[in-house]
């Protein structure tokens, strides 16, 4: 690409709209900040050698079987009948998680990734790991989709504002001609000075305080908390090393 | 609907979305500011009968004539070809529109209004009769869905500002569980005190500027210079009189 000529950055706000894009010629941020990306993240900064997303609970413990892996996930809230752990972060310490494989599969989140497997990249984002996405998209310089993983399709705050947070740190270095992405900046630039606070009226705020998870809730939009770059290789996550 | 249980506000930021959405239960207002719905308004205002609002340019052309009615239509930015007048508010005076009917077709706006052919109610909204919009849907105290024209299904700056704006005046009587909502209403507060400033980095902006259409950008996202509400009866947009 001509240094001359910045390359794209966009934001897509739902999974229903990622036929709109391009993926095939961009790096694809997966964001799905509720709790799937914060939680992938601070598993490989734990020292997991790698995550599996899977998109059913059937997968999941077939490959957690077959590789004598972790099994993770939940649906409504609790852990999946079948699964040996749940999607918290805090589930996912250094002292149980290091060299070890996490299989684990979530709704929002593991379709996207599914949906965008033609990307020319794939990463997943989310504040604990808002600095490593950042410095790793401005030093590849190409084309960036920020994808929202977004709640059964519908648009949510948590992603947008991460993919406002991106926007708003990275944007120099990028043409911005996207209305989501201007959206979404102006979304985070509103919240930024007390993301939780923001967070409070967001239908997903509410949904998991009901689960007594508000602990979760403040670490997931907390920067740089596992600042690690997961990066989508032969469908494992693992951690990206320059 | 009980009066202690607020009705639903809700708003769907792209056509691609609308699925996700009741409209069978709902008033929609069909959103697309730049600028379908604000001439739709201005029209009215202005003394037409009716907008009939159609899906193309054949159709357009085959009513204007069986009614003797002005025919009208972009395409591209210009006036599509078989067609006598195009998307500008400013085509439409009181001395040029008054008593006669307007036959329009636009590709975002329509596109939405004919998705959401099964709502309870169908009304338009711009910034232009932003006031009767706002007023019309607290009175009738049923759910609400603002659905955003966009712009081929991408999210669009204007149509979520005009959304935020609504949200932001009438919410005390709906129940807002709704994250586009809030995102709205963050970006139309971030942009309300110089509109037409805000808009400049939007795709629209940048397109219609093109074509030296400032005017009519900042007419559109001025409120109640056409203080009427549309309202679809029988596929024909009217002014609603109380």
């Amino acid at each position: 690409m001509s240094e001359s000529i910045k390359p794209r950055l966009e934001v897509c706000m739902s999974p229903a709209l990622l036929h709109l894009y391009d993926v095939k010629d961009s790096i694809v941020v997966i964001i799905d900040v509720l709790r799937a990306t914060s939680t992938i993240c601070t598993a490989l900064y734990n020292g997991a050698v790698r995550v599996i997303p899977v998109a059913d609970v059937a997968e999941c413990v077939r490959i957690g079987q077959a590789l004598g892996a972790i099994t993770a996930g939940e649906r409504d809230g609790k852990i999946a009948d079948g699964l040996q752990y749940g999607n918290s972060p805090f589930e996912y310490p250094r002292n149980f998680v290091e060299g070890k494989t996490l299989v684990l599969t979530t709704t929002n989140g593991t379709k996207l990734l599914h949906m965008a497997k033609d990307a020319k990249q794939i990463i997943t984002g989310s504040f604990p790991n808002l600095s490593a996405v950042c410095d790793y998209l401005v030093a590849q310089k190409q084309h960036v989709l920020l994808g929202c993983a977004a709640w059964k399709d519908r648009v949510n705050m948590e992603d947008t504002l991460f993919a406002g947070a991106v926007v708003n740190r990275i944007r120099d270095h990028f043409t911005v001609n996207c209305d989501s992405a201007l959206l979404s900046e102006s979304t985070y630039l509103a919240g930024k000075d007390d993301l939780f606070t923001f967070m409070q009226g967001a239908t997903h705020f509410k949904r998991l305080s009901g689960f007594g998870l508000e602990d979760d809730i403040r670490y997931c939009l907390t920067p740089d908390g596992a600042n690690v770059l997961p990066l989508l290789v032969n469908n494992e996550l693992v951690a990206y090393h320059q």
